[in-house]
């Protein structure tokens, strides 16, 4: 399997950034979920650029839910999102097409498809692939929503600022609803921006950190096999474009501590069983034990730069240099955050779905 | 799909600490491939314990392949093999068994299992079922071999202790092979075990990082969405107890770089096509692009310790103190390595196999 | 997995008979196979209904490839065809959508989807979805051609008339080719056509059997247990509405033949290994050996009738009479039959794909 | 996937007719279901040949459970059942190897595996494997009794000598239980084995059609396109070596009505929706409509008889006559029957608990 995505709950995608549309199938979802566009529109424009600090392609993003659908409610078969390419420019790639861009896909994708692929804008290895994705995600948002299961991201650092951390996590991920730029500290916003606008001016890029929490998840869902809740949601995470590196908790900052440290001891809270630290992100054995989820998502610098940049000419095979011309971003992840909200709702809704049975994420039933 | 991975070449496993037997039946490998007890005996060795630095719990892993190999190769049909379990101590758990060990998945499994689950020793969440990867993942790597493909993992921190970095690759995956505690440079061995055992004295216990770094693969394997390397590769990863963090590159070191800095120049070797650094691991839109795979693993310190901890009775929900008491290691990240490189083999054959068709891994056709 | 079929070349289908379109999203197909318009027009006509034998429903399927193709040939990542409906007739459905259509799946959608299934024109469960198995299933049957695999089927039987039996497969397979009406002797056609058209007059249905040839497949393909060609193509085949028994070679009818006799005999044909029967239909132990593959399938009768029928109402839960009005088929059998062609090779080519890499179905590599 | 089937219950099979051991590993069961040994036992018993109608080959199948069930029910993790080979005798096969049984798997593996094939006594092809799926089979038919669904089969046709056919299904299921040779009528059993024995001193063999019924199912069970319950039980049947046609009701017999005879109409039975006709065979539109499940499969005769053949050597490519020695069935029906069951119960388990949650099959939860 390729472009799809999840057992019971799966996710298709298709597309190229200069085709005529890209979408999504959701498929298994369950039946009567309602289906608010303006809300899938809210979560659409959170991931189309805007201001100085994206590229300036500004598609409107006009979708179209051509099946699943009715009345206002999933109906528990396919829902096809078509979401139409609008600002597609027109240009000559024959100069420039050989000259792999540095970590793009421009080489691989030449590697696997043989030069018969859509080279057009980075084709089906566009970011643009992820609209589907946030479209998709909107409706697994809701039905996630209606069992008291909530999602959150922010940038946890960018451009070298950091953002404040996860405190009433409830509370904060209520905050990010609203924010465009979804950051916990809003003088970090300012500080992170400026930091962006600053590196577009000079032609250059930058990457972070994205943070996100998942609260209401019951105890007892995942295996400790293979498809741990580590597992399934990092192969999802990866295939979004730039994130290099996925951790659950801060694990990587925490490799020094020792065991009587980063243990999470575990104490009743009224009946509740909770515990007093979460360094395990929510997760032990790979099964969620019902503490919040979090993890952390490695977002690498975007790639399109104006600056130029050696690299080879992969059909002559000589070194060359390369001035990437086009619209680009300085920065993709105030972007990519709602595609990592989207992504785990999408999973989750899966695991849970597998877990509970088809019918369980309708919260009315 | 729990205990089963991989799509053209899969891998199942089965067993609990206390059980008669754990095992593997690796499926899909191509016929031909020769499999070398002593091979796999030298692999299993290298995740037993040894020394003061690890459990004293000592199985021999006889292991028996009780089908799929004939006349000393593969035959392409499933290999079974069996690794009874003969040092299990009997105990009586009934005191103890309600006692979520923190960051363990006592309390998780009663969740998900409903108090069947076979809570000996951590039934089948014990990291003992990681010898059945081992020695399934001996014959993946013997297959890779014969492709010109070498996989090599070292303990690049252990306990704030930091080994050197990967230089000349092949020369330093050779030296891995003979070592039973992989680090590059020796001296960092010497200091790691001795915090090691420092912290063994306080009943405490650490973890690390491990760096994996995979020589010969062909450029052009990989999905651009989903299946990406990245992905595939952390789905399975996550599964080995312990791991908590996978990254490519060392991407959360390497968030606040500029793009100029991070992307990866290519340039021509003779008529290769390489890159000047390496900062993507291998991985350009999820394909590899024919330089080394390169990822770490983050490995939280052992959750059994010795030290008193806080927990609860999940049972009379009451807060309670617990001692572990028992056989553990105040470090595995040492013995989880082979781990790393095992799951690794089968996962990269998996996905060789998809791209190039049954037969490839057999080099002599 | 659930509207998506298929490990390493992948179907998805989406979409209701009176939505806006239905579709299909092909994905895996190996890069550079030539898309003809033409040729997957002309399929889409084959299932279109056409003159007295048929519903009056006319639907042109005008259909859009919307990725996945540049420059006339597949890329190697997602193709989507959408297929707009335009042929919906807006009728009130509030007096009948309660009363089942014996054999039909209004209840079961209902048991399943709770009320919220789209139930105008038997919605997710039409058999209008298989259009975009067709046109997804031209490009396979393109793809295979390339490798000198062939496909045809033919009316075995339709309302007690029989057709002669393959005989020249190569030459059979050919002549299906340019008929609307598949059959191999065409005295056949024209008895199946009256028979059709009498029983339409009645307000009633037939039903029959399809019988298929695949000719050039290679030996070796399949799996002997479970992913054996017969358990993957009759997984397939069943999917298509009205398809209830899937036979290799001919097998209920012969089984009151002795082994000796069902046996087929191996024989060289220079220094080609065949078979003096096809009684396996080119399959032993799951695995083509080189022959024709040979399967028929059971087409049940059409279950729309203008006959007044007996049922209930299933929210009233009380017995009821139903008339059913609108568009439908006599016999949908003529129809089917491109649809058993597309599906067999959507299969085949993911099989083919899986067993000699992704690369292998194109041919001029 | 080859050797494992199935979603979120899995099953996977390794083993050789020759090796030390053939087993499963059941994925996904639920915890909580009793597991009796002697029931195992004596499904395992019925799998067994008996009597003059079956090989001598005699194993006593002394299985072991080595993981997955504690304390005498299943804890929820991977059921592994080892059950040794004992009765293997050794010869020199060098003479025959190369002579390819005719409708057996020689020639077919070795264009697989190239040679790597464990060849003796079929190998992995052979019929012994089965032994596994009635192991696991019957750990899913406890489950499924919890619940309320029976499975029973029956030999409606063998040697042209018919069964009645079901009448009160839940009585027949019963009476089925207790037959070693299962039909419903005590006249057939006579006739078929006169038939079976008859045949045998011809050094011949038969075939015939085996039918099932499965009663309890909850309507609402299946999806409509692709994983419909025809599809997937389809799918796993086939793998049953001589299985080589699947049909639902008695789809083949039923072409040549029309559809005002086929159609089952629904009716109230008390407050229970039900159908006065059966032919669909449970199943509308690829799902559960809580009739009883009615499917039939074709057996083809077995392959090994003691008649000289005509074949080739596949390694020589000359023809060649094969006289088959060793130990083998004249009829293989009245063994392959338990099989079914149990390959239906698997199936049905993996559905139900998709469509339910992983709990719902308890029936204690």
């Amino acid at each position: 399997m390729k472009n799809t995505f999840g057992q019971n709950i799966a996710v298709t995608i298709y597309g190229e950034s200069h085709g005529e549309s890209i979408g999504v199938v959701l498929d298994g979802m369950t039946a009567g979920i309602p289906v608010d566009r303006e809300y899938i529109n809210a979560q659409l424009a959170l991931r189309r650029p805007s201001g100085k600090i994206s590229t300036s392609r500004q598609e409107q993003d006009e979708f179209r839910i051509v099946s699943g659908v009715f009345e206002g409610r999933t109906t528990g078969t396919p829902i096809c999102i078509v979401i139409p390419n609008t600002q597609t420019r027109s240009k000559d790639y024959s100069a420039t097409r050989a000259l792999a861009r540095p970590s793009h896909a421009d080489y691989t994708a030449n590697c696997k498809y043989h030069g018969f692929e859509d080279y057009r804008g980075g084709g089906h290895f566009s970011g643009r692939i992820t609209a589907g994705l946030v479209a998709g995600g909107a409706i697994a948002l809701t039905a996630l929503r209606g069992k008291g299961i909530q999602i959150g991201t922010h940038i946890a650092r960018c451009g070298a600022v950091k953002d404040r951390e996860f405190q009433d996590i409830s509370k904060d991920i209520d905050s990010l609803k609203s924010r465009n730029f979804a950051v916990l500290d809003e003088s970090a916003e300012i500080e992170m921006k400026q930091k962006i606008e600053s590196v577009a001016k000079e032609g250059d890029s930058v990457g972070g950190v994205l943070e996100t929490a998942v609260i209401g998840m019951p105890a007892g869902v995942g295996e400790p096999w293979f498809d741990t809740i580590e597992g399934i949601l990092s192969h999802a995470l990866f295939s979004i474009p730039a994130i290099k590196g996925v951790q659950f908790g801060n694990a990587f900052d925490m490799v020094d501590l020792m065991g009587s440290q980063y243990n999470d001891s575990f104490r009743m809270d009224g009946d509740k069983i909770v515990t007093a630290t979460n360094h395990n992100g929510g997760i032990n054995g790979g099964i969620t034990n019902g503490m919040p989820l979090l993890f952390q998502c490695a977002v690498k610098p975007t790639p399109s730069i104006y600056k130029e940049q050696e690299t080879v000419n992969f059909f002559t095979k000589e070194n060359a240099t390369l001035q990437i011309q086009g619209r680009h971003d300085p920065a993709i992840i105030h972007r990519a955050r709602v595609v990592v909200d989207s992504m785990t709702a999408l999973v989750l809704c899966d695991i849970l779905s597998g877990r509970f049975g088809t019918d369980w994420l309708y919260s009315e039933r």
